[in-house]
């Protein structure tokens, strides 16, 4: 773990200093659980009665808790705490980082014509097919592949065991976290006589800047066009983004979300775990699905959506749950009944 | 790209030709963006205006709308203009694909009592373990794990990074993308004093002849018997399929569908993306499941079925969920009042 | 196959053995496909019956049912015939698992400082990284990769193309199945002016002992504190375990579950297929929950929680999930008309 004057993080930070400026912290935890030699920090003022109990040696805070950071062996006043933290968290991991040294490894496979920056990594048992680009300072990970003609842009981290199609392009200081799938086929059959016939997906998938991809999501090529990714868009893992898919800008989307083939999402938009969205949609920006929804029909306006059904005791559920199948009947007969009473 | 003669197409895929034989195409496009050298399609009639507006040199309709047709640089008629436009992706599919030479590249670890046709091709890095069968024509990715005794058939393309279970089957001309699993073990335990016992999973997993498994999906081993997956099938990515689970030809299945042990499913239904199947049911042949369907019981007539919640602006949905929960005694006072005014 | 003489395995499973001693069994089948050389259980009291009709030679099942076994050729009594099963699937599969040989294979690409205990065995094309460990009798099949400073404890069995990320760990006997990924990132990000500024996850995941994790599941580090899976809990396949999670001692959940960040799960609790918990909830032991369903608040008291739209054909469901949009409205108007008949 590394070491830090809480000085030196402070003008990291851009906030003001208050206390000790020699303090020394060498870890960052929660409120709560922070010992003598942790930072920490307060984002959510639901949380500000915690300041009283911490044990923590330096707590970034906003201004509105000044008066309780007095208390405290040192603290770092910022109007975004939370943001504070973030970069404070950006600052830790690069102390500890073990540097990767740049070059290809020997047992990697890298085709003569794969273009490799002299300044980017390729990791033990990599495969990188003809024509594909690796740019300056990027990193590939240990049993990634990029098939032919894939790009891969400058400083982008491409994990363990990543998949990047043929023809599929990652942007710059994009993350992909292992088992990420760019490119593989969309779905797409026509019926015949019983039976699918193939339809070849000649698009390809394109990534983004600033773009970070969970675990085993997958992104699939587009049928024609290509499927794409906005700049900063950030999936979390286990996501499946169909064929012709197209997400705005600074769209993020928590774990095992699915979006079917041509939906149209626009940017800054949110969505909860487990959320549906169906094909051939359009949503515009900043709208934000609940976890577990189901978009069925285009969202034309921002705004918070949702659909889940509520859980319950079991035996209450299933109660709810058969009468909800009468319920247009129950809808006739209150209707039938307002009528009698007229 | 490809060119060709609209000509040469025509005849490919058997329709009539309209207008100018010579005409050239080096693109495929959708109507509305096609440019003056691409070559597009209509299949929906609801898109029919669009022909109006298209600057396409060639489209492929039915003969319903050769009129239109004859104002265009060149047509083709088809009786089934979706089906000649997935020929129409295969054959440009071929003209761009890179030939792969036969053979085992130099860095795969191939046992030696694996059987690889000559006419096979391994993938740099791949493992083939003791027992296992390449057959004729078929290409092993990078990457992929064909663990012992593991079959592929003839002409089928195993993906990069695909885990082939030990003794498990793949049968001709199927498609498997990256990622794909087949043949883990089936979730299976004996609860014993508050402990998990395991259950080993000593079946196999069987895929037919012609089936397309999506990137990262799921396909576990049988514990007694075999899982089994019929001739024809399509599964989408991030599917789960468990232990035993037997699936009927031509079934076709959308992204994050997940099927629980055992269940058995008729031949040619379709499942739309998320929708689950708990275990031990039976569904019949020709059953369409609605996208996000929660299908608890068997299905025994064909159809269409469907369950999901509506979803609405987060105010309108958290009253009426809330009222949700208060159904059945909803019911209970209709059917009060009911019996007072009778 | 293996062949046995039940007397054998009458003695192996506790059991009391009923007809003749001497015979042979080998194959393992359910009761109903079972022919004359198969063993086979009844351990649902539902399916009895069955035993008239089996061809099989011995059957276990429990006291209750000594009579019909006595008809049979063979039969072994035990209290808990499931239990016995589970133990004779775990004998069977040790007869026919071919013998995995220590070492280290020539193509694996192993830090120098990597600490791989002599009886281990690392797979073809494997890589373990700088001060990774790898305890007594484990396995780490092809493909793996075990980034710097993991460990997996002795006598675990870490499958092809598992990923392990820095500093993570794995108890003893677990089993992880193809695709898993322990240890990426979590997904946390801070908003600052319209973009997600990343939060480094600084924490790793700690995995108990006895623990089995289902292909392509995902299990994130913390972003301060550990995420942490409790001893001999059992995940399936394709399931998302968020950041910071903690999941209690011999939890099982099926395939496709998601559990977002921070979430807090008993011991002995179960949850079906796709169900979805939302993060920083506190879930108390022996909760279950039942398949789909969407856990939006704590639950702190044991039982079974469901939530799920129940299907219908789809006429009905469009007429009750129409209907469900306006269920406030009708309580509102079952209100009135209860008021204007008071």
């Amino acid at each position: 773990m590394p070491q830090a004057r809480v000085e030196a993080l402070s003008r990291f930070l851009g906030g003001e200093l208050l206390g000790r400026a020699g303090q020394i912290v060498d870890r960052i935890d929660p409120l709560e659980s922070a010992g003598p030699s942790s930072i920490s920090f307060l984002s959510n003022p639901r949380y500000a009665s915690q300041l009283n109990g911490t044990r923590a040696a330096c707590v970034i805070a906003a201004p509105a808790h000044r008066e309780a950071l007095t208390l405290l062996p040192s603290a770092i006043v910022c109007a975004d705490p939370y943001l504070a933290f973030a970069r404070l968290t950006q600052w830790w991991a690069r102390q500890i980082a073990r540097p990767v040294a740049p070059g290809i490894h020997p047992s990697a496979v890298v085709h003569a014509q794969a273009h490799v920056d002299p300044s980017a990594t390729i990791g033990a048992l990599a495969v990188v097919g003809a024509g594909a680009s690796v740019g300056a300072g990027a990193v590939v990970g240990s049993h990634a592949v990029l098939e032919d003609d894939a790009r891969i842009g400058g400083h982008s981290r491409i994990g363990a065991r990543v998949f990047i199609g043929a023809r599929c392009t990652v942007g710059e200081r994009c993350i992909l976290h292992p088992g990420v799938v760019v490119g593989a086929d969309g779905f797409g059959f026509a019926p015949h006589q019983g039976r699918w016939e193939k339809i070849e997906q000649l698009g390809a998938a394109r990534i983004g800047d600033d773009v970070e991809i969970g675990a085993n999501t997958c992104i699939d090529r587009g049928a024609l066009d290509d499927t794409i990714i906005g700049d900063g868009v950030k999936l979390d893992n286990l996501i499946q983004i169909g064929h012709n898919v197209r997400i705005g800008a600074g769209t993020a989307m928590a774990g095992c979300v699915g979006v079917a083939g041509s939906a149209r999402i626009g940017e800054r938009c949110t969505f909860g775990g487990g959320a549906i969205v169906l094909g051939h949609l359009e949503i515009v920006d900043e709208v934000h699905v609940s976890a577990a929804t189901v978009i069925t029909r285009s969202i034309l306006r921002p705004g918070q959506y949702s659909g889940v059904f509520p859980f319950d005791d079991n035996a209450s559920w299933e109660k709810n749950a058969a009468t909800l199948r009468q319920l247009h009947g129950l809808r006739e007969r209150l209707r039938a009944l307002e009528k009698r009473l007229k």
